[in-house]
């Protein structure tokens, strides 16, 4: 399954001591920064899903420094070399990585771990539910169990 | 206790649903934000203490979405009206509130809750060894366990 046009893939250090770790998540500079609107949190509970959602104008930065999420994407852009493609990639802390992604994307995540699973997401610009569309679970078919 | 010159504490809002939960963190145009530098994670185990150090040009703006941590703070700027003070805070989900503390100030932090205990910062500046300064633990008295 080939990565959608525009997407990235980063690998992230973490650094464990006896008190507890680091773990990198975005820089001013790093590639996929493109600038700053936006730091938020999502948990998403083992099993639970949360699909879908498309950004018309917001780029995406997803860490998940705290369980494991798979992440669903369908490529909902006219003139991108992936139009209609999917892409399907698990977030966790093996490998430590993290995933951007421009407008224009529908996505959706499923928590994997037992325990906690967080996604951190530096956005591009701030909230703002007029770019935001949603589409119902069964509007795109994917089978999550895959 | 109070607080110290320049720094501030910003309630956050979160939301549950039964798929998991959706915390904020720092928006471009919040008050605390300067300018954006790097997202890094830090978790601290139970009753493990990190301390301490000094950020000479670091604004730093910190979130506990997971666990509880309890912050101390130092006062090393002579020019402050606060100079030489303590101040010290708990963060967690409840009350959820961002933390953010201007350059010059000594601090240390200690993880309270028994699972996961995780602080996101959003600093102004990326990581650069050259404007922090660190001392030993003993090297500024406090009583963690007070």
């Amino acid at each position: 399954m080939k990565i959608l046009e525009g997407m990235m893939v980063s690998d992230l250090k973490y650094f464990n001591s006896t008190e507890g770790s680091v773990y990198h998540g975005l820089r001013n500079g790093d590639g996929g920064f493109d600038r700053f609107g936006e730091v938020y949190f999502s948990t998403v509970n083992c099993d639970s899903i949360k699909a879908w959602k498309l950004h018309k104008e917001m780029i995406l930065n997803l860490i998940v420094p705290i369980g494991k999420v798979r992440f669903h994407f369908l490529d909902d852009r006219s003139d991108s070399k992936t139009f209609n493609h999917h892409f399907g990639i698990e977030l966790s802390q093996t490998p430590y990585q993290r995933l951007t992604v421009p407008p224009g994307i529908w996505f959706g995540f499923k928590g994997i771990d037992s325990g906690i699973n967080m996604i951190c997401n530096v956005a591009s610009i701030p909230h703002d539910p007029e770019e935001m569309v949603r589409k119902k679970m069964d509007q795109i078919y994917f089978d999550w169990n895959e």
